[in-house]
């Protein structure tokens, strides 16, 4: 297979279609698949898959997880959306989860992707590599990764400064993202040198995300987006933009991209797909 | 050991008292403790313990497993209070997690110790013993069990009849309690025929559970209960009591409980404990 991003997302979103959720009622089950199908790049389903070609696995033994990793992110929008938290309306041009179905059922909603998210990886692995593959996701979005992210994020303090913005969305985006890499490099039966490797990537992979999706708020085109720009400066959030200034911010996100690449180094030829994404994100912003 | 409720609800407790959220923020920590200290009666986490004892277990080996079972438990306590859901202001005699510290945060505290019971089954165990403790206790709680049991209860049909109530609440109520007794029997290495009549005496136990609950709304004492009595009859709500009459529904309570009771004969004395149970279970209504 010639790797290519629109190829990985494909399969993702097939499986993700395909995903049954054994015994769900009728409501709960047309909510979490709204918030779940609703299209999306895919990136952390993508870095599941890629990740573990890159080890030298097949992309299909990686499927559950990354069916699993996107459905923990499905989850994360379903809950930050709701009116406690941002009160999101729109999401990818469409009436977010609980404006749609009612919060109770947005909530519900995103109580069963997550508990799901687990099932799939336990039933879908022989034990070692389900049960390192839970450790991973769980740590990753659980109270020390995403959910902590979300709480630093709700209550910012004052004087918002670089050093909270950047472990606030450490743990809220960037935890995931390295989680992805990791539990693909997992799927392959990747040690432990190769996994360190690939959560350095996974690291600044995330550091350059966040700080990209910072400057397209600003930079960005509407249309390409698919999102709502200017958001931030809207809501006076504090940004990797505020912060730095737009020419500091691009040099960050060319750095971290770099360290990104770097980090791929060991992997050889096989890293290539994994290193042109990252510089493929850094060039939407130029 | 003698075996005692009391005993293995302290074991329950301490255990609960000593995990440690790595990496958790102040903030949702202390709302994550808030409401899973808050006391309680400890059954599921005292049903792992047994179940592993009467399986030739040790009770310490099923420790992490209960504190499992009960962070599941009172991240649904969590969302099942929240306004959008029944709107409780009151849990235990204290104000419940978000009138105590917001919505956000209460939403955050559940998707916390929902995603951390995880973390904790994944780490404590071998991985074949984690791997299908993961499997159990994810199915009882996901889209096909509890999360499936508050979709249907907060859209009861116009007739709710007794074939929707014992569907309702043997999702929201049974799956966990039937999982607390399998995840114990699992701890102790139970083979298939074992674990087969421990999820028997589950399902029979959940059901007498459920309607001796709806019994004491009834009949009961605020002040031995802890919480308000005649609520479900000021709500209007459907229960075992109002389906069947009170003389019916103690003769179901019964008949559920010798169910529970037979199916431990397997285990001779071994299932005297979780026989007893039952049994304590069924004279709070007489």
């Amino acid at each position: 297979m010639k790797e290519s991003y629109q190829e990985y997302q494909r399969l993702c979103e097939e499986a993700l279609s395909a995903r049954v959720f054994p015994g769900a009622e009728e409501e709960n089950l047309e909510a979490m698949r709204y918030s779940l199908l609703g299209g999306g790049k895919r990136l952390r389903g993508v870095l599941v898959l890629a990740s573990c070609v890159c080890a030298g696995g097949e992309a299909e033994r990686a499927l559950p997880a990354a069916c699993a990793v996107e459905m923990v992110h499905a989850y994360s929008l379903i809950h930050d959306d709701l009116p406690a938290m941002d009160n999101d309306v729109l999401r990818r041009g469409k009436p977010t989860c609980h404006v749609r179905f009612g919060e109770a059922q947005a909530i519900l909603a995103g109580d069963g992707l997550l508990t799901e998210a687990f099932s799939v990886l336990a039933e879908s692995y022989e034990a070692p590599v389900g049960a390192g593959l839970v450790a991973l996701l769980s740590r990753a979005a659980g109270p020390g990764g995403m959910v902590g992210g979300q709480v630093l994020d709700m209550s910012p303090p004052r004087e918002a400064d670089l050093a909270w913005l950047r472990k606030m969305v450490g743990k809220k985006t960037g935890c995931l993202i390295e989680a992805s890499v990791e539990m693909g490099l997992k799927c392959a039966g990747a040690g432990e040198e190769c996994m360190a490797c690939g959560r350095r990537y996974g690291i600044h992979l995330g550091r350059a995300f966040q700080i990209v999706d910072d400057i397209l708020d600003v930079v960005g085109d509407e249309k390409t987006l698919g999102k709502s720009i200017g958001k931030d400066a809207a809501e006076e959030k504090r940004t990797f933009v505020t912060l730095l200034g737009l020419e500091e911010a691009r040099r960050q996100a060319l750095e971290e991209t770099g360290h990104a690449v770097s980090a791929l180094e060991p992997f050889g030829e096989r890293g290539a797909f994994l290193s042109r994404l990252a510089r493929d994100m850094l060039d939407r912003i130029y």
